[in-house]
Parts: C-alpha cells; structure tokens; sequence
C-alpha cells in the first residue's frame, strides 16, 4: 500500500483546559487585530454593499473559513459586521431596510462546533451558523456568499507532500517532521503542495462568491526572498523533530513514525500569493502587504506561550500519528530545548510575521 | 423570586450510546417514513422550485428545525433533496443550470452538534450547516429560505406554563408532571403556552420562508375531541410523576422539586393548528391530517422500547431540574410501574396518533 502523507483533518484543540485553542490564541487574536482598520477601511472604499444585496433578502453572507472555537472568530465576525453595516449605512442613509447577517463559522468537522456554539454571544447582531468541511473545497452553493474571511488557517496545507515518505524521491524527508530546515526536494514538495491547495481553495471560493464580493486573508507569512532555513518556526519544528528522533531512539515511539511524519504547515510570502492569483485570474488585489505584530503583542518573546500555543495547535495531529500517550514528555522536553536554544530561536524572530490580503471578485 | 416554568432548553441525548437519541428514535423515524410519499406529493404538485429559484444563486434553501443528531434528520433531508430535484427537472427538462440544496440542521445550542457532523452522510448532495438556536424565535434572514421542515419537535413548548407553579392559581400543578391528567387549570395553562408558541413559531417562519416556500410539520398528535385524559402519552406522564411523589417521599428528591416540575410537552390536535393558521395568516394550508404509524411500526406495542425512547427524549431536561443522579433509579421504577399497568396503557392506544401539516407560504 503506497503511504499517504499527514492529512490536516484534525482540529484545534477544543474544551476550555489549560492547553486549549480557547485559552491559547493569544498571538492569533492580537495579529486579527492589528489589521481591523484595515480592513473596515478596504469594507468603505471597495465594498459595494447596496449593490451586492439589492433584489434579494436583503441578507449579507460572511464566512469565517478555520474558525476554530472562539473567542477570536466572534471579535473578528463583529467587527466585519459592524463596518459592513456602517457602509451600507454611509451609501443608503435614508433606507428602511435593515440589512440582515448570516455569519458561517466554518471548520474541519472534528472541531469542537459544540464549545464554539455554547460560547457565541448572546447579544450578536446575526444569525449564526456552523459550516463543517474543508475550506480546500466547496463549502456553499455558487454565488451565495459576499464577504469571506480567514485568520490563521491558510497556513495548513490540505496534507503533508505524499512525496516526502518516499524513500527514493529527493523529497524523502528522514529524521524530520518539516520543510522549513530539509533539503531541497523537500521544499520542493512542499511549495507544490501549497500551489495545489492555493489552486483548490481560490477555484473553491471563486465559484461561492457573488461579482464585487470580498475576500480578506490573514496569513502567518514571511517576506519574498527569505530562505525557508530562516522562517519564524523553522527551529522551533527543528527541535520538536530531534525530540521525536530522540524519542525513538529510546524506543518511546518508533522511527518509522517520525519518518512518516510530515507537519502539514507552510509559511506564505506574497509571492506565493501573487503566482496563485496569476493561475487563477478570478479576483483582483485590493492589498497584499507583509506587517508586523510583535509591538501589539506588547509582551516579550516568551517561550512557554509559544510553546502552548503550538501545543493548542498541533496536540491532536501529533495524538492521532503518535498516539495521545506521547503529548505530556514531548512538549515536556520541547520546552526543556527551547530553553537551551533561546537565543538562538530570538534569533529566527522576524519583524513582518504577517500576510494580509485582501481580494476583490471580479 | 418569581418561580419560572421548565425551559425547554435541554437537547435530546447526546453520543451513540445505550440510551442515546440516536439509537432510540426509531419511533420517530417511522412516524416521518408514513409521510414520505405525501410530502413527495407535495412537492410535485404545489412547490413552484424554478420561480423560488430563479434570478439568484440557484441555491435551494432547507432547514429542519429540531433535528436533533440523526440519523433521522440525514434520511428525510436526503428525501427532500430528491423530491425537489425531481420536481425542478420535471418544471425545466432542457436547463443547464443545476441546482444547489444547502440545508440547515437546527437544534437548540445545547444540541450534540459534533455528533450530528461526525454522522453526516458522505455522499449527501448538498452543503450541511448546524443552526444553533431555538425554532421559538428567528434563525434566518427574512426570506432565505423555500423549505422549512420539522418533526417530532413541535410538541415540545418553548416552557412550562409559569402558571402551574403557583399556589394560589387554579393552574397549579401539585404532585403532578404534566397536563394531560391534571385539573382544568393546568389544561388550560398548557393549551394557553401552546397557543403563544405557535404563533411565535409561525411568525419566524412567516418571515424567513419566500413567498411560495413551504413547510412542512410532522407532529405527534391526537384527533379534535379527544378529552387530554385520553392523550396517549397521559398514562405513562401520570406514573412517571407518582414515581416521583414517591421518591419524593422517601426523601430522594424533595416535595418541591416535584411540585415546580412540569414537563413543556403538548400533544397536539387538528383544531389547535386550525387555530393558529386563522390568527398568523401568512399561509395556506395544504394539507392537515391525523394518521396512523402503528401499522408501519410493524412490531407489537413494546413498554421497554418506548421508555427507553422517553428516557431518550427526556433525560437531560429531567436531570438538569432533579439531578443526575436519579435518572436510573426514576426509569428502572417507572419501567416496573408501565410492566404493573399494562393494560391501562395498552388503552391509552389510539390508532390515529401522528399530524402531517403542510403549509404553503402565501
């Protein structure tokens, strides 16, 4: 049977505990934040709301693609929200029409939609639903949506390469569990892979979206020209894999394990951006800008967050490769690592962590 | 403080287990099976499915409002689906235009949404979305969707009458759970609340549904005339509320616990539906019928099977209100109390036991 590389099927980490998304998404909902004017100002000056939903129900659609279980979604669906109303307002100031929201939380069906909708806000101005499914696929029937939004979901690849667990392909990526510090094949693998899932999730949303509707990504990303050796997280996914080598070592879990495992995560440049809307001629870019977080964080690097909240993150991919048994004595030792390598990983820090993109249907 | 009447708010069980919903709603899955080729009727004959469409998205709009976690919900939605289908390709034989189905499966927020998306069908061809949020009440924007379904929910009252817990209002229901066997005061009380439900109920819908949508509504329900003592649900309510006292008096629950319970449960009749329609008149009525799904049960009445179906209906709303902690014990005495009363249930039989209502929104 020929070997499939790890599918992103798994969620965030649900529930309320001490390693959940819920209470470790900090750094995501800091990051949503910073781009808040930017996108109320893109929603007034490119966002022709009246036109979108005149002759219908007078119902405006959002998507919040990678939702995952709150709170972030509910502060970024507000807001997107309230600058959608306030332009409807500013272009129609003497109608007796109220517009209406229909705000689509959407995520891969093992999320936690029970945690998301016991914790939606009672007094919300929409009405809420939940859309299970892959965003790297149709979500909603064709012309039925007129804002999409994501924030930090883009960044999963649909699946690691396939390539990477072939022994005889230069993408063979042995004794490590990401692109970002393998050898070239590797990346290789890895960039196709991301075109692939670029091509799928703009055809996808291409076919949902009304003419003049808008799409708003907030991506993890890394400036054009940067090697893939130095991107944010390329260390920190570096000594997770040398624990698991380790791990194996000591018979904990096995080497065929860590060689078939392949962490299905890619950093985005705006060049990756740009090709993929070259091959796919549906939108136009409204804004494509690389920015930076770290001031709004307003808090130091610190280490044992990051460390939670990639465990929030990848805690049930890892559970359902290696075995749940795993989770406590890897992050154990990866926190235990990031302590010895802490200036070395001060030094993977980069200014302009963040991608926005907005697009505009044609 | 003002006592308040049981708020429905509970869902059905959860998970897959012994006395989950969704392995004891075998019932309620016959009751909708006897309706099939009516709705499909329907349908053919009354839904207009290109004029609703049309000019849009091609999107089909459905919701099914309680669903519940299936698998009953996935059958009669895949039913609708394909009787509308059917129905488009008979109203416009030569058109390229395929259409879109999104259906909506609603249940309250305390719904186990996981495991209706875990369940969902593989091949189903539609979009799912979960709508968290009580069908007593708006779900959609105004005019957003064509085909509004529900069954076996609308017994369920948005709460118990308040009413029935004051002392001094002939509405007070002491020593008892339920209306069906109670004084005047309580029958009223109840037929009062399931007057304000429905006209709540059809004004959401009357906004939500375009002119020409349906609805259709499968409700457990009892011919016009038939006085609430001989409702075939009063029987088993009445020894469910003596086991109580009982416990009650052995001092596993308290007096009072008993006395503010009311279970907001309404067998309803043609007569009641009559009522409602001639105070919304937003829709005409299609077709409104009393039948029977004793004969498609195809197995002998079984008291084991329905109180499990009952314990499956009503474990939550009863242990939120007495705890836990009683729910084994309650049904292990009141499956021994339906084996003592054989025959006075068996009585409680009545052949015509399901209202089919299907309604066209003028």
């Amino acid at each position: 049977m020929k070997e499939e590389g790890v599918i992103a099927a798994e969620p965030m980490n649900g529930g309320g505990g001490a390693y959940s998304y819920k209470n470790n998404s900090y750094y995501q909902r800091t990051g949503s934040g910073v781009v808040k004017e930017m996108i109320d100002e893109a929603i007034l000056e490119k966002l022709d709301v009246n036109k979108l939903t005149c002759g219908g129900s007078n119902a405006f659609n959002i998507v919040d693609m990678g939702s995952s279980v709150g709170p972030n979604t509910f502060i970024a669906m507000q807001n997107l929200v309230e600058a959608v109303s306030r332009k409807y307002q500013a272009e129609t100031p003497s109608t007796k029409h109220l517009l209406e929201f229909k705000v689509h939380f959407n995520d891969r069906c093992t999320n936690d939609f029970n945690t998301l909708f016991a914790s939606l806000p009672l007094k919300r101005k929409y009405f809420a639903m939940g859309v299970p499914g892959t965003f790297h696929g149709r979500l909603f029937p064709k012309l039925s949506l007129h804002l999409a939004y994501t924030s930090y979901a883009l960044q999963w690849l649909s699946r690691s390469p396939d390539r990477c667990l072939d022994k005889n392909s230069p993408a063979w990526n042995k004794g490590r569990i990401h692109y970002a510090r393998a050898a070239k094949g590797v990346q290789d693998a890895y960039a196709a892979q991301l075109g692939e899932d670029m091509d799928v999730f703009l055809g996808a949303r291409a076919e949902e979206l009304v003419p003049g509707g808008m799409m708003v990504l907030i991506i993890p990303g890394v400036p054009d020209k940067i090697p893939p050796s130095r991107l944010p997280n390329s260390l920190i996914y570096e000594l997770m894999g040398s624990v698991l080598v380790d791990m194996a070592k000591r018979g904990v879990i096995s080497e065929h394990q860590v060689d078939s495992f392949n962490l299905p995560l890619y950093t985005i440049s705006p060049g990756d951006i740009e090709a993929a809307m070259e091959r796919n001629q549906c939108f136009d870019i409204e804004r494509l800008e690389m920015m930076s977080t770290v001031k709004a964080i307003g808090r130091p690097m610190d280490w044992q967050s990051i460390t939670k909240h990639i465990r929030a993150g990848l805690e049930t991919i890892i559970s359902k490769h290696f075995g749940s048994h795993i989770i406590d004595e890897l992050f154990e030792l990866l926190c235990e690592k990031t302590g010895d390598n802490f200036e070395a990983l001060e030094a993977t820090y980069m200014d302009k962590n963040q991608l926005l993109v907005i697009l505009k249907r044609k």
